[in-house]
């Protein structure tokens, strides 16, 4: 199996771009394995990612493609590999156990470098997995003051991705922004319904007869960020919103793991406060 | 086969009830055929529906559960037969061409009396299946004066239910008051995501990646009357918000026909602000 | 808004396709909208569809193309415009009325040009519609004999596809030759569990949670042909084999129209017995 | 909160059964938290489960029920608690994985007792999370000599159920009868479709756009048993066999859980080789 390249372009829309951006691949003797576009018909914007095949020197490649296509291109090479990864958690742990559960068994495309929480409750769990556990309490301290030590941690991990699976509190401009498209959290509603607090009771009151789970790259707006993924179940009259608390589990579980697979196959474009999936 | 009976009961809950009940229905020679109840833990309230057959007198029957029961007990005797109701429209087609196309072919379970639009486009889709219509325009009118045409138009008809089959105006809490819990909606949105005007919009410029439509009980407030049916349906980027607007339009009425049937069939109790469907 | 006109092409893969491709259409000053391409790895394959617009000499491309890429290529041009159809029913209405609604609406991308029936009983539907309807009973007719008069009455249509819109007879191979590919059926069963009559019957007696249809080429074994389209919706145990069946049909005609879409856009491209959807 | 009792029932139908059970209950002052009856129509068999609260001797009711009843009645009494249970699996950890995480936090109202396997490399998952691992390897054996080795370790525990979690042998008609009922296995295909080995494969081959799996009881026909609950996810074009398998894992896994919740929660009556499912 050759190793697989990813080449991820993003620009203004013009004639002649898919032929010009293949015709430095073949011209290069790479080989296309699979090809997606998009363009966006109200911003005139243009999306391409091309997997592709054999030997290449990067800067050569960069430079090609920049002559050929003009300086205002924003070009990504990434390679078809395992991203690094931090996990952060609050007390829940069915979105963390799936997790681990995928690492474990080489199913996630990423390596979990560590798991931080504001409580020491999933410890047990992750250590049987031999990931490193950092408990960051919050108590007592200032939102600032807090996060600050989580940065540390962070930072000595220098992840590529900050997955929020179930982190229960809200994030400060300053690391949303140090981490900017780097950071996906799984929000336990349909949004953008019932953004905020007790999602399923504001669902169990409201008398939905169908609940969600949205996966997206946090912004600084609570739960407003670009969504990545999205699934629903049906519920009932008989449910409680404990119930449909418990039902829902399964959705958010599913739902990060999918936006997961697509961060990491480099298949998500941020368009905006928009996705585009090229799946 | 023989009629079918339905008795409703809604009252606050306390041990024996189902005892009491079915035991009426035992001594008076009628055959249970089936039977659903519910208990609602929050209120303390309990709703029963129960489809019988054989020869009764209703009102024998009826003083028969009060005495046994007592007199705080709601009780409907419905027969399962074809409601009469009428349609309101304003210019989309795809409701009102699948409820006359049920209808022809007696799928509906209901007599549709007539259609009241306050646009002309849609008449001659109305009268092939030889239905009245009425176009009661609302040009130059204040709401009030429009409402109380319409008004006048569905007192002649009497219809047991109405049908907001993609009418586009809000109705006065009047109107809404007159036909209490009798009015059904379907908003061209999972609600409560996007209420008001133009949701497929809002989803487009949200992002979303699941759209959907919602049948309810028309209420004083905007979009926000009890939910009976709700569906939805995955999209993507690569769909503007009129491919999204198009795409709904089968979610909406097949969402809007299944509360129809439910509503129709006596399967659903208005629970606050929430439904209880028998189904 | 300028026509579009697409670009289907279909051939062994190599090296350099898409670039040689999308060089012909930039040097010849047309505009891709939009562009998919698809390799089957397995079979070495290439297919790839392009929307595009500009003034273009049919001839003049195809040879470009041609000797671009070789002979053994597989190039179709098409006009994104209506395709001429002709519907084929029995008795049951959901789908034709479905359908009927569709055109007489601008949904449907297509021209029903006439509806063919064994039976009389759909005439005053499709005739509300102004529909021409041929009624040519198959009683006390070889299967032969009877599909003659089917195909001479087609043969003056001239459609480019034939919709089984629940048409209830099979096929002799002598007609799915000759419309290879251009028919499409809509199967009540999520196939292929229930091959054959009755499905829904054979749905209730295995007591499946979940039923479906399938929209389909026609090809020359029974339900065979490459898959289009699936839907299902949950059931259960309330439900008779005749619930099962009504509830059915708002999939079935939802399953034919999507089919109907992606054919009549020329989204589709066969791939051996499975289908590849540009969607 | 007071311990919930369980009443399951089933026997011929006749008028005031429900009258009549509901009045044991009264007569003994126990509390009717719901409650749930269906008549098969076609069999003419009436099954109820109902939910209630107080104190009771059970020899005391099943004599007042039979009296009331009659002696051809099955009556079942189940205290709301966990299932002893025994997990059997090959190498796939997906299903077990999730059970086991769900078990160590108290989401799967049962005991796992312990995990037998015809392969040891599920071992080291099992044994982080305390539970006794049996290997028990087929090679060189006859399937029943085989099948005896485990009997005696399933017979040292004693489980309610067997949850076969992907164990991909075939059981003997002995070890089926021994347990009638109470084998629960999920089959890696939407039954009827695609029976026996390799369903994915065979679905890639076959160009389904929908996959699923299947919750059922273990009869004697392979995939044949009743079936409890099923679930589906779209396929398209760019998948592969292997895309497809490891897609329908997190289905597979889902719907095994389900399935077992119903199970442990006994919600299940088994009616000929169908079930019905009072959720």
């Amino acid at each position: 199996m050759p190793t697989t390249h990813i080449l991820l372009i993003d620009c203004p829309d013009r004639k002649g771009l898919v032929h010009k951006i293949t015709g430095v691949l073949y011209q290069n003797n790479l080989n296309i394995i699979s090809n997606n576009e998009f363009v966006d018909r109200e911003t005139g914007h243009f999306f391409m990612r091309t997997e592709f095949s054999g030997e290449y020197a990067k800067t050569h490649l960069m430079d090609e493609l920049h002559s050929a296509l003009g300086c205002e291109i924003c070009i990504r090479l990434s390679e078809k590999q395992k991203k690094n990864i931090v996990l952060m958690v609050t007390k829940e742990h069915h979105c963390l156990g799936d997790l681990l559960l995928r690492h474990e068994y080489e199913r996630l495309n990423a390596r979990i470098l560590s798991v931080i929480s504001n409580y020491d409750v999933l410890r047990s769990l992750v250590e049987k997995f031999n990931i490193p556990f950092h408990c960051i309490p919050h108590d007592g301290m200032q939102r600032e003051e807090h996060e600050a030590k989580i940065l540390r941690v962070l930072g000595d991990y220098n992840p590529e991705y900050i997955v929020l699976a179930k982190y229960m509190r809200i994030l400060t401009p300053n690391m949303v922004n140090l981490y900017a498209n780097r950071i996906i959290n799984i929000h336990h509603s349909f949004l953008p319904a019932f953004i905020g607090a007790n999602p399923y009771r504001q669902a169990y009151e409201r008398g939905v007869k169908i609940i969600g789970a949205t996966a997206h790259f946090v912004n600084g707006n609570l739960d407003e960020g670009p969504i990545i993924a999205q699934n629903v179940i049906p519920v009932d009259h008989t449910q409680s919103a404990e119930d449909m608390m418990q039902a829902g589990k399964d959705v958010e579980k599913v739902v990060l793991a999918r936006a997961l697979k697509l961060a990491f196959e480099d298949r998500i474009f941020v368009n905006g406060n928009k996705t585009i999936i090229f799946d």
